[in-house]
């Protein structure tokens, strides 16, 4: 949202997910410019990982934050300034969303810094 | 993708998400054609429950897909006609991407649907 950044680089799993999907309601009413604030508020915060953002033109967004714990998901929910967003949120900015918290196990994935064209695994360990 | 489909009803926690995000290569090649395809097959999996995806106009996507299991995630990662869209995909279509398989605990959100305006959670037993 707030700049063309690419994809998230994110350590070796487990780590946590918080995946809010949103639709947003006619007319920018602040949003832009509080969704950036957020961006960059989060990433201030203890245990942020990395953020990954998307809204197409029908209004429908799906952002990923990562964490490196549960407790940091939760100390980012309490956030005050978070806090009056997400009231804000419901009020005004979005016509429907859900949040949906998640332990990442595993990850595959090419990036153009990594060697070779090949899917990379880290499975869990069992 | 496929239509403009708004977000996923998933049922109470837990269940299992795929976080897809991704960087696209210039042109369609085909993509969107087999990304629509992908979605009715991935909806005819078993365990299935949902699935949410964006793609803003720079190329970046996320999609997130919803299933019942750990072991529903494998199969569907093990599809034969999907995997030959996964090759596809780190050959021509992704310029980078990341898959993330992540057990989804605890939900938040509003839908028009539900009943109020407050946010509504679903918090895992302890």
């Amino acid at each position: 949202m707030a700049d063309p950044v690419s994809l998230a680089r994110t350590p070796e799993p487990p780590y946590w997910a918080v995946i809010f999907t949103s639709r947003r309601t006619d007319g920018d009413r602040g949003y832009a410019a509080m969704a950036e604030r957020m961006e960059r508020l989060a990433a201030e915060q203890p245990g942020y990982l990395g953020i990954e953002s998307v809204r197409d033109a029908d209004g429908v967004g799906i952002t990923v934050s990562y964490w490196a714990s549960e407790d940091a998901v939760r100390a980012w929910k309490a956030n005050a300034e978070h806090r009056i967003a997400q009231e804000t949120g419901r009020r005004e900015w979005y016509a429907e969303y859900t949040i949906r918290v998640a332990r990442v196990e595993r990850v595959y994935g090419r990036a153009p810094g990594r060697a070779g064209t090949a899917a990379t695994a880290t499975p869990r360990s069992r």
